[in-house]
């Protein structure tokens, strides 16, 4: 028979599963409405956030509460530790969702991007998104292998990530400042939002194998790409 | 007569106000190096990112240890909770810092920014740095009053951030696309880490004043500054 306890835990679990799901979502809406500049689709990404956050802020509390009452130790303690730091991953991923959304609502009726660049950024959307889709079932499955997956997946972003700088700085593009300047913001958020799903999946190797220092900073490879946007280093491939 | 426990709530006190005091020498000596273009101060900031690290990881362990030893309700429960989150912004703080100096290591022995961008940048680090150090007083204080002082500091980022956008997108400009890009990031870095000051003097109010619900989002404001930054919009006196 199952512990009250162990239900409870169980449920903080389902809860995080249902917020992987829901950041998933922001970031498929919120990039339809940024290469469609779909204004409806942008209000409800950022108007949905606060769902996000709700959810997380219950999570928060059940695992307090859990803390408090019940005690735990060991394995169980770990666990909902873990909990608290992948509520915050997967409510920053959220955010970096909202952000392409808020973007995406600032320059309507205009398109944020050029035709040039949407075949880049719509392969990094539905990466980015699929991986933070697979952090929730990594967390249902507690599978450590699926973390190794979600690493390969983060070089597929960090090379688009570098696609984009490459198409910014080759001689053949013509667009002003001010489109420089998104197209750098969002093509970060698109990559710190893929960061957060591979803290995750690193998390849930933690738990499982025991470890507790997970500090981890998977935006460092943000700037190995970036050290190879200098015009020379980019391959021309990826223009 | 003090107990053991609080002897060890007060030790990792005094390790966070020590990790914000490195976070923020850390982006005191990245700036420096960002904008002397000085190599072997911006090496010293990317290896000594290694303590934060070091620090960051004895703190959790501690934090961690005290909950499954102690079993801290109440008050006490949730300061070593929210040791776990202020951590969390502390280091990432620190590594927002290493990468303002691994962009001025990659342009080395180039300037990554030019002169006109210099005092904007040089007040904006300044600034962050500050409130970085001020935090950990925050929290050595528990003073909440402090917490409103870093979230006016923090408006005064807000307006440097949009006044470099409003440099870049200004008709007298003329940098190239990576120059756009570089402080882009940079400007972002600044503002992101000035994010995570604000956060923990958030979250010491939420600890002193007994909510829990501190899901402190502070980049959103960010969006305000980049909403404001399309052209028309950039007020000629940031110029």
């Amino acid at each position: 028979m199952r512990s009250v306890f162990h239900d409870q835990l169980e449920q903080i679990s389902d809860g995080l599963v249902e917020l992987s799901r829901l950041a998933s979502e922001a970031l498929g809406r919120a990039s339809t409405a940024l290469l469609e500049a779909d204004l409806s689709l942008a209000e409800q990404v950022i108007s949905d956030d606060e769902k996000i956050d709700a959810l997380r802020r219950q999570i928060d509390n059940d695992t307090i509460d859990a803390l408090a009452r019940q005690q735990p130790v060991a394995t169980d303690l770990r666990q909902l530790v873990t909990t608290l730091r992948m509520t915050s991953d997967l409510e920053r991923a959220g955010d970096l969702a909202r952000h392409v959304a808020k973007l995406t609502r600032m320059r309507y009726p205009d398109h944020v991007l050029p035709a040039e660049l949407h075949p880049t950024f719509a392969e990094m959307a539905q990466v980015a998104e699929q991986m933070v889709l697979r952090s929730g079932e990594i967390i249902a499955t507690l599978d450590t292998q699926g973390a190794a997956e979600l690493k390969a997946q983060d070089d597929t972003i960090d090379r688009l990530h570098r696609a984009v700088f490459g198409i910014l700085l080759d001689e053949r593009f013509h667009g002003n400042t001010q489109l420089v300047i998104d197209a750098t913001l969002l093509s970060r958020y698109f990559e710190r939002y893929a960061d957060h799903a591979v803290s995750v999946a690193t998390r849930v190797v933690y738990l499982v194998t025991g470890g507790w220092n997970d500090d981890i900073d998977p935006d460092d490879r943000s700037w190995r790409e970036h050290e190879a946007v200098a015009p020379h280093e980019v391959p021309r491939s990826e223009l």
